[in-house]
């Protein structure tokens, strides 16, 4: 039977479809059970740490609430970078080593690939990457793939446009490798420069999945049924002008919605700044909101999940 | 009957004198049964957001301490500025959206006035003003009620003297919207260019409420029931000269208490630096510590209010 | 009967005897329990403050990890220095009046010698140092006698050698007077300039305690049965040339491990950094993993003690 009991989850595509249909379903029983006021799986006497070397409010407080909810409890560390024995050069191996001693399960955010998993070599806990640099932020992507579930009804056979900084954007990476298995058409939308990575495309197009690239969010958003926006990182930019002159041509307004195939699905992993006009809030198929109400419990899911208690 | 259930708490002058009431006698309730051992109205499963977009440590910890010793659970961003979504730029009506999904209640501090406000536009939960800025901060108001009320027996026709900047002073200008409901005479005592704005003031004096100004904390302290003082912010001063010259003149010490009132009671919202010497600490009408104190049952009734759980 | 209810703990030195046996037999009552799956002495409805003026991530999260486990609560400013009232100027003695409202024991951290009493001052509640400056770190000497008990099977007639910057170590100063009481022989291995304070050596030889002083690490550790190694903290060196020289001959590797005394147990408080390699980790007789770990069961024992819990 498949158990995510004491596993780390550092990669989108190191879970199995199995693993990841265990995560659905638990967290679909969850949203039932919270929605008639029953208390899901009691965590009581479990450690949440989180260890956060970068910020992420919307992440770390997203697990904490989680974890607080089934009944466990949390220690933090907001910010990791100033306060941690990081300052004093400790290595995350060691770090891991650390934090075995007072938690049960710990998510880690980090601006720098892999570190995520250097800190699992360490920690005999399971250890969960809430974000490594421009490497993979598996959590969004299952909530995001759960988001996709409960607004489509499905996920097999969609057609799925991600738009903004493919290049830096580790959320969609994250989800491509996720999608792939479902039978999903791509459109990837992005200003020259910051298109999708070939370490991307490649192996979709080798699974045989049908992947096209454009600049034009419209010709995308006529034929998709999810438009996943993304934010246009302003420091990405040397040229502040260009950024200028881009920006307006990825923002989702109210004109652009009516342009898409109708029943499009829109969502953001948020915070947004200007991609999405608020304009767009009202549109029932708006769903930015809900998927992010939705990361609580996928990230109840998980927890309780790897800590055996489901 | 009169609840607070799901409400906002913003202003003080947004409050009707019912709902005052209610908070006031839910306080004194919960005090005594935390006299006598009792566990007061069980928060469990529920979960408070703190947001801290300006440092107020005491206002922080009195809310998450009032939380947890009502069964209840936290979450908490000290450092908004630093680590949050806000960073990124996002609104606050945003992480309103965020922040509903998080928790069930979310207190809010921060250095704009208005932003409590914009948070519950996008709030679905209660959203309680810790502080916005020269704005409101109605709950030091509503202890600094209770004080009074629990230091003199009443509140009713007494003489309040309010002294340091009344210029930028926000707790006082809550304090006052609340005081003029019962009567009160005040002093006001300021240097010149730190007076109570007009805009308190004036609707103060149309409602047929005395107020005396004056630059004499001796002339207002030998008439006054209360004694409420607050800090000269150095910072404020353009002429640091001025600040070190005018500083003196508003200190309390044991002279200036054995000049007052017999039986005067002295406040202070805290921290305090010098304009209270600590040699007045002894005596028995020095209750700003005990005003402190009167911080976490007042903020644990509001907490069960809003909340519904009482 | 000894009791430690209620009681501060602020300095090593100030347990009796007795005292710190209590500390340890109850650490070791903790530490059986916990591994039959037993729950400790519920804490339940009480609330440790965590005030930490700068950053210690290893002491803050073993004392909440601690709290938390027995079941109490735990509200915390990971970052009094930017966000609590000491920005302010508040001094640490109303600091102290202010949290024993919110919690029920308190943990300090403060670069300042002296401020775990300043707090205590001011405080109703029990107050631990948690480390102040280059004064104290009572906690960190309890939790290192537990392990050398628990790693050798005695405290009682053995040799211990100190190594690393023995100067402004705090941890090894409060050890040491702990140690004394146990017919400890101590090395004590400093470069030039970093050696133990006579502060700490004279009363030492007073007590008729066996003293060595020397600058070789090999020469200790051929006759030590502990081997407790602090890091040379670079920015204690005006001369940097000269860190970088020593640093070398006060490394514990695989080759020094060879030439110790056999069965050698190398402690080190952590975060390590180049003090003891990687390679030593599989070693039998590496304990500073063993070490960290021990500091939750030791805490947990400590507030269940002041707290009168047990």
């Amino acid at each position: 039977m498949t158990s995510l009991q004491g596993k780390d989850i550092l990669r989108a595509s190191d879970l199995t479809m199995d693993e990841v249909e265990l995560i659905m379903r638990t967290a679909f029983q969850f949203e039932r059970m919270m929605g008639t006021g029953q208390r899901i799986a009691s965590l009581s006497g479990s450690v949440l740490a989180t260890l956060f070397y970068e910020p992420s409010t919307r992440t770390r407080l997203s697990f904490e609430s989680a974890m607080l909810r089934m009944g466990g409890q949390v220690i933090s560390v907001a910010e990791a970078r100033l306060s941690s024995s990081a300052a004093k050069g400790e290595t995350l191996f060691d770090t891991g080593k650390m934090i075995e001693n007072y938690a049960d399960v710990v998510v880690i955010r980090h601006p720098t690939v892999g570190s995520a998993a250097e800190l699992a070599d360490g920690a005999a806990i399971p250890v969960i990457n809430g974000g490594d640099g421009a490497g993979e932020h598996p959590t969004q992507a299952l909530l995001d793939l759960f988001t996709i579930r409960k607004e489509k009804g499905r996920v097999e056979g969609l057609t799925v446009a991600l738009v903004g900084d493919l290049r830096n954007g580790r959320t969609v990476h994250s989800l491509c490798s996720l999608l792939a298995n479902f039978g999903t058409r791509f459109y990837f939308v992005a200003p020259p420069g910051l298109t999708m990575p070939t370490a991307i495309t490649g192996p979709l197009r080798n699974l045989g999945v049908e992947v096209i690239e454009t600049d034009s969010v419209r010709s995308a958003a006529v034929d998709s049924d999810i438009l996943y926006v993304i934010r246009l990182q302003k420091e990405r930019f040397e040229d502040q002008l260009e950024y200028e002159r881009l920006k307006g041509s990825y923002v989702v307004d109210a004109d652009l919605v009516k342009a898409s195939k109708p029943g499009v699905t829109i969502l953001h992993p948020l915070p947004r700044v200007d991609e999405i006009k608020s304009e767009v809030d009202a549109y029932e198929g708006a769903a930015y909101f809900r998927q992010a109400a939705n990361g609580v419990v996928v990230r109840m899911a998980l927890l309780a999940l790897v800590l055996g208690r489901i």
